[in-house]
């Protein structure tokens, strides 16, 4: 594209912001499209996001739950909100669970004619080890169902789970949400039976060489087996192998879990001016996955919810109600973080109005989703709508009935309303729990549009309460 | 982000698409709604347009027009179409410029007492070469009009323009819009006042090391002075520089012009089997600078074009009007091939309903914007809104005023729709006219979702005329 096309464009946009600003009906409106437009100025030029993220990323790197990467970036969580002037910034004491990986992640196969051939293979999280390593046939199954449907047949055998996630989906994550049951759960289902260790197809629609780990439950009673994921293209050529024959394979990790160890949510706050004790949460979560540098997930739900403060200190904005950043530890594997923060507020009886959780990738917002009981839900969301929808389409957003996010949504019964921040999701699972999600995997811009996105939301809610 | 949270989203998403489907008022548009997922079915499944891009750009690369390398796109254009059992495909003859860059593009600056620096430049296509080389003082300025001011004073200099894109700008073609004009006018206006050369910072709000070519328009009558860019790092290094004393810059480039050449605008259609001589044109352009691959700019236009027709194909739709996928020749540097199409098209007598022009990077889609002759646009785009709107919404699509594309945009005189394409544009500026608009930039998701959205507005186009 070259230039004489782009005036006709630029001229229409110019047209269409004026027309967005003139078309508010009343002062109060104006007043407040003019203040959005200032938030997203300054989060466009001088919002610490991206400048945080690339500490958080490339200084700290991965950040599990228990390690010393994620008492660092505690530390670093900390002393940057000591930076923004805030009136208080404390940390939140919890006990979490400390997975450690080991450094044996091994997957093998074998063919009787084709040879042997090794898979790249990540362990799940939260998996048990093998001790020696352990070598069986394989089965290749496409649903929890399956493995229910072959019963005894598996006794014996590692199970290999391999239900793609389904591309036609537009949201990735709901492709995610209808596949991810393979990996939670696939190793107790498999257990049950007799199975002697699961490998599941890592969670992209991506055909690449990139594993991806997460979480995986184990069911109470049942023997814990050890599960791995293995790349899509690895998933694809075992398939393949399989269809010519008996497989075998083999699998080796030493991973374990060591005892709990002491964490911390972070978290600061600037009072409100004339309604305190009405609270508005932004926040992300600070621990991450170790094979990666947790960038998208979760380094930049956490920048997001730091820069909405950087930018009001930029601003000299005066909160109403009580502005609070948390960052908390341990969602990935356990959210003891979340838990005792939930506990914590309602033991001193705090009224969470609002909550924006971001914990869906650096890229350019599309708009939030929200959830509440259904009473404060269908009380409070229309008017809050129509208030704020003309005021946030003229930047791309939308504001929708759905979910918030893992870290908020035990606040729902302080009958406040919980919002997810929605970003395009079309590269989140090129990256989510891989070792490339890295700063390279994050744009500037889009990380600074999101800031800026949940910036104007907070100021909407604390202008006008629900 | 792990797994729980995940559900909620699903089953409101879900939901929501239910919605949108039962939400249609009348069968007629019930079947549109269905179509129109089967598109998205299609397109995310069966899509050739990533395969497509791959090979235009790692096996033809850069392909300016007039090179030998255009002609290769020429002839796997014209193949991949006639895989698509068209009716008709054929090359329509057009003369290009062939400006070619040489193998010189040295920029470098002397201070007196911190020594020498090379930038990382490239030069300006259409550029005349410098010979031997030159040196002189440089004179940073930010404008056109800073240059007028100047007068008589940068006579014998180099003129160094050094105005950013505007990172404020939401949508980042109006900041490169803002900008951009010292790029194609910047040579002539110094050259006026007796400069001797130009250099200007690159386009693009990124700091980063990548040099942005693209056009310069000579002014007839004013000496023609060769004119590089730099980039932004290296701009802000020199304007740095310049702020501690007087810098000599030197430019060395062998580019030339060369004689017209002989090429071609790929062209391949499906007569319409009701209202043949209504004509949708969906298109790109072929050609691209020659530093890349011309992946973003614009293989994803010419794939997004090709992929239309390839996803009719594969659900056995047969138009009621022609359907033709033009991939036009040499819009970078001159437009010859639009030229062309433009004379060839009235001399025939035709009329184009509605033409699409995807050259904004193959980006997650966000919506079209909609132009013509102000009669038609006032008679024809409110019902068109009003009917396709509600099936666009849920795919996240816009449609509104504003341009449509360099190559089409001719076409308004024939009293048609015309229609560009606009994906999400925070990166696109990060690889335009760079070495590094390479087939890694391209998300295949994003890219197939820009082909769906494309076919989806020519069904609907086709089916209801305008």
């Amino acid at each position: 594209m070259k230039f004489p096309i782009h005036l006709n464009i630029f001229m229409f946009c110019c047209l269409f912001l004026t027309i967005s600003l003139q078309g508010q009906s009343t002062k109060a409106e104006q007043t407040d499209a003019f203040y959005i437009r200032k938030i997203y100025d300054e989060a466009l030029t001088n919002g610490q996001a991206f400048q945080w993220l690339t500490y958080l990323s490339t200084k700290i790197g991965g950040r599990l739950a228990g390690t010393p990467a994620s008492l660092a970036a505690v530390e670093y969580g900390r002393q940057m909100l000591d930076t923004l002037q805030m009136d208080s910034v404390w940390l939140q004491p919890c006990m979490v669970p400390h997975w450690h990986r080991g450094d044996i992640e091994t997957v093998r196969v074998t063919h009787s004619a084709l040879g042997s051939m090794e898979l790249k293979a990540t362990t799940l999280g939260n998996s048990v080890g093998t001790k020696k390593g352990i070598k069986a046939e394989v089965v290749e199954v496409k649903s929890l169902d399956e493995v229910e449907n072959l019963g005894a047949s598996i006794k014996g055998k590692i199970v290999f789970y391999n239900r793609a996630m389904n591309p036609k989906q537009l949201r990735t994550f709901n492709a995610y949400g209808g596949a991810v049951d393979q990996r939670v759960f696939g190793a107790s289902k498999a257990a049950k039976y007799g199975a002697i260790g699961t490998i599941v197809r890592s969670m992209t629609t991506r055909l690449d060489d990139f594993p991806h780990t997460g979480t995986l439950v184990y069911e109470e009673g049942v023997p814990k087996i050890p599960s791995m994921a293995i790349s899509t293209n690895d998933a694809e050529q075992l398939s393949d192998l399989l269809t010519m024959g008996k497989v075998e394979l083999y699998m080796h990790t030493n991973c374990q879990t060591l005892s709990d160890k002491k964490s911390y949510n972070v978290i600061g706050e600037i009072k409100g001016s004339t309604h305190p004790e009405e609270i508005i949460l932004v926040g992300g979560h600070l621990d991450s996955w170790d094979i990666g540098d947790g960038a998208h997930d979760d380094g930049a739900g956490c920048v997001h919810a730091m820069d909405v403060i950087h930018t009001f200190r930029r601003l000299n904005y005066t909160p109403k109600r009580t502005i609070r950043c948390v960052l908390f530890m341990n969602e990935e594997n356990g959210q003891a973080g979340a838990i005792e923060y939930m506990e914590q507020s309602n033991k001193k009886g705090e009224y969470h109005m609002a909550a924006i959780e971001s914990d869906a990738g650096g890229f350019t917002p599309r708009g939030f989703t929200c959830d509440a009981t259904e009473t404060i839900f269908n009380e409070k969301f229309k008017p809050l709508y129509d208030r704020f929808i003309p005021l946030m389409e003229p930047y791309g957003l939308y504001l929708q009935k759905g979910g918030s996010g893992a870290d908020i949504s035990r606040l729902k019964s302080q009958n406040g309303l919980l919002f997810g921040f929605r970003p395009d999701s079309q590269r989140y699972f090129d990256y989510h729990h891989t070792a490339i999600d890295k700063i390279e995997a994050v744009n500037e811009r889009e990380l600074e549009l999101g800031a800026a996105a949940m910036t104007s939301l907070v100021y909407l809610l604390d202008k006008y309460g629900i």
